[in-house]
């Protein structure tokens, strides 16, 4: 079982605005950084409570493969479009893993800042793509968080875009 | 007067661990990543009394160029050798530009963490050149705080070295 980060971040490391708004991310949304070839990888999207609520605001479903949405709090999970496939999981980052593992998920795609970083903290991360946004943001929602140990990384590429996004790829070093 | 940063720091942001532990950041030590074309540019640099008490401890003094100590609390500076020229100065930034603009110099090199956000907050930054080392560090100081406001930064080039440094310099639009 692989998982995946790929998310856009301001150069101070903030990947959405104090009230969950990412409107600064407008000008790039046409910017072909490799985000559709990343998803056509993976099988499953996991999620946190927080960024399962900003995607319903979007009002259309966004995603294509089976969304798990971690919660301790949310007991069901609202009417969703009928061709959303999305389920609720209260369960720690390694239990996830081996529930998806067990259902046949090879490859999955973690998002959120909460999330990204409990996946991180229990070291069950393989791949993260950072898309730097030329941009300081000066408050808001962090990418990283504290992290129980250090965690080395191998640069795989790094891509930069005209409108001024720098992708780099990393892969962490189990 | 143009004002330029230029550092090195974690993916998560850090420029050192909390104990002002840089020694993560040996490894790359010997990898050419254009110090010394930048502080050739420069005429003058201005650190706070945190980074200078950092600097202090490396024993030997490492710039050929006059230091400027910003320091609300320091009366004067310790013995240094001889070779240092360093001044302290009690102001706000743009008191230290205006200062320092008037004695002829051209081109500051901004440095340490404290004192990179106060300038930033000032809206008295010109350049950022970031080098992300490929580590998590999971904590320690952070490169950037929390700013008044927005600031949307140009992409001027980044550039990739072998050991996994991605370097990417950055104008910003006043």
């Amino acid at each position: 079982m692989k998982t995946s980060v790929f998310c856009a971040a301001s150069i101070d490391g903030f990947i959405a605005k104090a009230d969950d708004d990412i409107d600064w991310l407008k000008p790039y949304e046409n910017d072909p950084h490799r985000f559709e070839e990343f998803f056509a990888s993976i099988d499953a999207v996991v999620i946190g409570r927080r960024t399962f609520e900003v995607v319903l605001k979007f009002g259309s479903w966004l995603y294509t493969k089976p969304v798990f949405v971690l919660s301790s709090s949310l007991k069901e999970l609202p009417k969703l479009p009928k061709r959303a496939v999305c389920e609720l999981i209260n369960a720690e980052p390694g239990d996830v893993l081996k529930q998806l593992e067990q259902r046949g998920f090879k490859h999955l795609y973690v998002d959120g800042g909460i999330t990204i970083q409990r996946f991180l903290s229990a070291g069950l991360i393989d791949r993260i793509t950072i898309t730097r946004v030329p941009i300081l943001l000066g408050s808001g929602i962090p990418l990283f968080g504290t992290l129980p140990h250090e965690a080395p990384l191998k640069h795989v590429e790094t891509r930069t875009y005209p409108t001024g996004l720098v992708q780099s790829e990393y892969e962490l070093v189990r």
